[in-house]
């Protein structure tokens, strides 16, 4: 039997400097406190939280408004202040923040993921030069430490692909218009009303979100700089109930996926809406959880399931990293900057992609002729087609062989001049 | 940009000794030879093969026969061998060759489950007192870094259960069985025919293997140790055809379950063949791959799925685990022994369960009424019986309400005396 051991002898405390007390912020002060008996004898310290940045005159029922300050310097000048977690978002005074903090000598853990993916690389030198660390977990999959497992248990796998889901609020309203038929506008509406959206939810349904969270990952697992600028992202705008509709009945459902590959030794990063077969193990992630595959030869596949935001879930990627922290070796050389490969970048035109593809034609003679030999003149070749609906309009519906992602986009380009052509064509690509 | 790192100015080695050189540590022979730069860019330090164990005229295509040696002397004697890499498994040998080598200073990393499971802590206390790491993740999930993500990023978040599948030869046996309507025997055959089964698989399809790795997991999760004694285990040996064909049609599939829960502040931790609703995410889990449920009030659920044995993910993970014992403070003090609670253990007799229970009775007035009473004595309560087949024998399959797990096996001992009952009733319990 092992003595359980106690706090006794432990006296070399971990200060802590918030800044930020919202919906994260008060998830890691209410961890920091209901768990810091198995923090201190996880790490060998106690952790202390000394100062909280916040707006001049800001309370909140769980925290002493003696540790609530609204200048910075307060905190950078505590030298009882090991570690700074930064909360505050944005890439403006969080960048600043950082930076200080970090030329000060304080460690950083964040969870703000276009700062990461927009300015990582000085970020993280400005960590090693100063000898501390940067950490960043919870700006990737929420709970899901798929950071660390990247950065340290596959660092020597080569993993080739990162496939997944990681933004619980589009992946809510998909399942939402899948399961109710309604329209994108529709789902959104609830979705905020309900919290599952913000207010401005551009980023989370323009994709930005997750092409942050992809340009991150990307970096760490192909050991090369992938900056949000390099992710070609789209969003869930154009995803309409009839498409989810026609991909169900061939089997299929839509989610917004992040792709990231080695193609040739390139790297190829990207965000879009896909149709997946319904057996496959990302179909049955719904509502706002997130999941991820990782392939590699070593490894085959590995997937991490688990909530992607919410407070406490978030909170407890925080704290995972201020563990870390505390218990990484100090100078160990290359722990915060690993893009030590300068990888090109594979265009995503030349992608080789299988499309689900519905055109809304007026029915006339010779129609499907004509778009059938549109896709012939651009060398993509049709799998199957189905004709839905009949009278003034007709949706044709085509699955398509793999073809070259600039094929199918002139293709579509010249479907929309075609007369008989109505409306925006659904085009969603399909993944197995 | 960053610039790309260079191998320039890195000088000082991390010295391995290999102990054994068959499936994995032959594929930790290849991966450290393949990954060679991408391990010295991540720790900032190269890795040298420097010594095998084996055993006398052992050679090997893939290594130079002039690093092999027979004494163990020549490895712990080596100054520059930092890590020593036991892979010979088993508790005899291996438990003196780790015990010397971290008293001797050296690093130890390991798959060895049954060793860990039951002498984990006087290991881990001897690296402890040597100030030395020992790393395990290989003897937990494969390449699934899951002992990484308890022990570093879940540390602080209170893990209530893990649950999951944790041996890849029962699961393609009851997979397989699934599929094919094939009973126990003629299953195992073809998996030994495979290579999916050993010659001897006593350690898997009793369950031994499945209740070794669950003991690691639930001592790091728990804080407290768990032994393979502190098991209880069932393997599949006595999972019928019949059973798997009855439950498929209630809408189950059969899965050999691992199952470590917190129940009023006490461990339980156990092995045994459940069926789970073919919805489940575990249902889909199939062949050789294992995933693990993580459940906990702070993150509410996280999975992790991979594949669970194999030659280069085991040695994958083995790999990550040399790179984190360079990355690791050396001296952070409670890095090897986690296990500061002595938690008491909740019985398993106590808890409460759901059962299918089928009875194979002859076909006399009344039966029905008196195996129903035997029910209702013992308090065990039915939620639905079907009655299959007719003529002089009967199945009678009942899906019963929680009961403690004395009273359905009391109840089972009654039933199995009755002159009615014919054979041996299937047992299995419900998971949803």
């Amino acid at each position: 039997m092992t003595t359980p051991r106690t706090l006794e002898g432990i006296v070399d405390k971990i200060g802590i400097g918030l800044l930020g007390y919202g919906t994260v912020g008060s998830g890691v002060g209410k961890l920091l406190k209901t768990n810091a008996e198995d923090i201190a004898l996880a790490t060998g310290r106690p952790v202390e939280l000394r100062r909280v940045l916040e707006l001049p005159g800001f309370s909140h029922p769980d925290l002493d408004p003696a540790l609530v300050t609204d200048d910075f310097d307060d905190i950078i000048e505590d030298p009882e202040i090991d570690v700074v977690i930064e909360l505050i978002g944005g890439t403006g005074a969080a960048r600043d923040f950082q930076l200080r903090a970090l030329r000060a000598g304080k460690h950083v853990v964040t969870a703000n993921k276009q700062l990461l993916s927009q300015h990582g690389a000085e970020l993280l030198e400005t960590a090693e030069r100063n000898g501390v660390h940067l950490r960043f977990e919870a700006s990737a999959v929420g709970a899901v430490p798929i950071i660390k497992v990247l950065r340290e248990s596959l660092v020597a796998a080569e993993v080739e692909t990162i496939f997944g889901i990681v933004n619980g609020t589009t992946n809510y309203m998909l399942s939402a218009m899948t399961e109710t038929g309604a329209d994108y506008a529709d789902v959104l509406a609830e979705a905020q009303r309900l919290g599952y959206a913000e207010a401005d939810p551009s980023d989370d349904v323009g994709g930005k979100d997750a092409a942050a969270k992809m340009a991150i990952m990307a970096s760490i697992a192909f050991h090369s700089r992938v900056t949000l600028g390099d992710v070609a992202y789209e969003g869930v705008t154009r995803v309409t109930a009839l498409d989810i509709a026609h991909g169900r009945r061939l089997g299929y459902v839509c989610k917004l996926l992040g792709v990231a590959r080695l193609i040739d030794g390139a790297v190829n990063v990207r965000v879009y809406p896909a149709f997946i077969p319904a057996a496959h193990p990302l179909a049955g992630v719904s509502g706002a959880y997130n999941a991820v595959f990782l392939e590699s030869e070593a490894f085959d596949k590995i997937m991490l399931y688990g909530p992607g935001a919410g407070s406490v879930p978030t909170a407890s990627a925080v704290i995972g990293d201020v563990i870390s922290v505390v218990n990484t070796a100090k100078g160990s050389f290359t722990r915060n900057c690993l893009c030590y490969k300068d990888l090109p970048f594979f265009p995503s035109e030349d992608v080789l992609s299988r499309f689900y593809l519905r055109v809304r034609v007026s029915d006339q003679p010779g129609v499907l002729a004509r778009v059938a030999a549109v896709f012939g003149d651009e060398g993509v070749s049709i799998r199957s087609m189905v004709q839905e609906g009949s009278g003034a309009a007709a949706d044709l519906v085509f699955l398509l062989h793999p073809a070259r992602e600039a094929h199918l986009f002139s293709a579509l380009e010249r479907l929309r001049a075609l007369d008989e052509v109505e409306g925006e064509p659904g085009v969603i690509r399909i993944e197995d």
